[in-house]
């Protein structure tokens, strides 16, 4: 397999994931889907996706480069971004390829299911406010955002990089974090300082900072151009991947059969939990189908500890009737944006949030 | 796909991952291998394997059962625990079922490559003394850990449960385990306390622990009994997995290609790091090759953090014809215990060590 920019399997041709997808899966992790229990994920548990490999930074001579087209470039050491006012927020984050394993065709990359999310606690500084020390030129539109993690994608080698407008990062509240849930960053989740974009897609949180750069025209690097764009054909451009489509998820009810992960329900009234999100707007509603989406029944909402955190929800089933059948679970945000019964398919594999659907057998 | 005892797929009829062992790969996670330059692994990156669902347990009200054949059955609390003698170890755990997705036919389990490793900082309480204080009766040869997680496999419900002999318990050292590199357990490994049975294949040391009951019989649970057991053909009874094989793994030297992993090296002088274990003896040796297994070096060996733990090795590798090749690794223990050059096959996919090949661009 070549590492071309987008490769997909007809699954009538090929129905299994390849090596090269396993080898993804198996580096790369999601967050059991139980852990939605908890409002911040816990360490460990939240989902991982690193392109290349986990560098290894020391925080004692790692520097942060402000420049491009500013007034005062800046170098900053760590402690001198400690310094700065600082803030901690609950950022409900995913990856835009979450969901793409289950496309046909599937786009071949890390082949995630449904598992690629989680809500940190970051404590950082605003970005904005690092950029405007350093001191915006009137020209400038966009800033990249460069990672010390290295290697080829697409046939390309390249350190990871991203770009956001300037407008955009200021309306985020964007942070320039070294802290996750109480402690120093761990080295798989940017070590020592990474942006988090809250209501954005993952791949534009930055990780493993070296260097913030502003530019009058829009970046074209491997990861803003080349990947992350709705694309049907690979001779579009596309547009851009941003912000987090609604979605919501449900802790599975009942035990699991080992290997299928088919759930097991005793007869009985049960609650049904999970979280939802939209980076567009807040979460206006949350449905539950006990009967595998034929009939549906408003879920409760909590309000979100964040704004930028999941919606906590729940629902009471009452499990009657022995047999099998499908539980499911869709949001809508207060914009009007729903999760679709049906994935829509893009090249990439990117923004897939249709309903989800839990095989169950109630006995 | 039902959840038989053992599935198997032939590479011919099947080569690719189906959903169901996709749906695991997900959810458990391997160590990235570039965490091998790190001696503890740190939180969120040591390998990890749930066959059931994490549970929720509350440590105020969790209570551990010491019971069966014993004089005095004793109930603890996590307070009561703490307050015992503590000793810090550091361990390398590794999964029985590491190595398990590349043999043909491969066995239908978590599909792991190479990744199912890590090395803890265990903080706890040797398990034979709580054991001693409940009084061994003269009859008592085995001991039961129960865990709290509980789910169907191999068509039974029951929760996580493992034996080993007193005597073996007694000569491994093992820990009731509170602590974490430093913290409390995250919930994923185990929290409020798990076993922590040192030069033992992960599945020993039962996590969630709820109780621990000494019997006069061999424990024929599922996870004793009928998996977990060298066998060639489903009606055997197979022995027992037990000790981990000797296994060395490398740092992937270079950078990677994202979807093919494959490595990129630049021509000139590189250090090869990695570490090596197994169960049963010191680690004696570790050799690098860099033409695909032709010829051999020698590896420098670290003196062990830990009995328990990983050895460090490097190697110099004088990258001077550009080209493909293959970069390996093998170990042997003082016993004489080696890996092989190709694995050994099994049913469950255990204990499979043969020698690492990393796929390397010299340019």
């Amino acid at each position: 397999m070549t590492s071309q920019e987008y490769v997909t399997l007809d699954s009538a041709e090929q129905p299994g994931i390849s090596i090269e997808e396993l080898q993804l899966a198996t580096r790369n992790h999601g967050m059991p889907l139980e852990a939605l229990r908890y409002d911040v994920t816990p360490l460990g548990l939240h989902y991982l996706l690193t392109h290349f490999d986990i560098p290894a930074l020391d925080p004692a001579t790692w520097r942060l480069r402000i420049g491009g087209w500013v007034a005062r470039p800046l170098t900053l050491t760590l402690d001198e971004l400690r310094a700065r006012p600082t803030v901690t927020r609950r950022v409900t984050m995913e990856c835009a390829g979450n969901g793409r394993a289950r496309l046909s065709p599937r786009p071949v990359s890390q082949p995630w299911l449904l598992e690629a999310v989680g809500t940190g606690e970051w404590t950082g500084t605003p970005a904005a406010d690092v950029i405007d020390e350093a001191g915006v030129t009137p020209d400038a539109i966009e800033v990249v955002f460069t990672g010390a993690d290295r290697g080829v994608q697409g046939g390309v080698e390249h350190a990871y990089a991203r770009s956001i407008t300037l407008d955009e990062l200021r309306a985020t509240g964007a942070l320039l974090a070294w802290g996750l849930n109480g402690v120093a960053l761990p080295p798989q989740h940017g070590a020592p300082v990474r942006l988090v974009v809250p209501g954005w897609y993952g791949m534009t949180s930055v990780k493993w900072l070296t260097s913030i750069d502003l530019t009058t025209t829009p970046f074209d690097g491997y990861q803003q151009a080349g990947s992350y764009r709705f694309r049907q054909t690979p001779d579009e451009v596309g547009d851009p991947v941003t912000r987090l489509a609604v979605r919501s998820l449900m802790i599975p009810p009942g035990i699991p059969d080992f290997l299928t992960r088919r759930r097991i329900v005793d007869r009985g009234t049960h609650e049904l939990r999970g979280r939802a999100w939209a980076g567009r707007a807040p979460i206006a509603a949350v449905e539950v189908s006990t009967d595998g989406g034929r009939t549906w029944q408003g879920a409760d909402l909590h309000t979100p500890s964040d704004p930028a955190a999941w919606t906590a929800w729940r629902a009471v089933w009452h499990a009657d009737a022995p047999g099998e059948t499908e539980v499911c679970c869709r949001a809508r945000d207060t914009s009007g944006n729903a999760q679709p019964d049906t994935p829509s398919w893009n090249l990439g594999g990117y923004a897939v949030n249709a309903v989800q659907r839990v095989a169950v057998t109630v006995r």
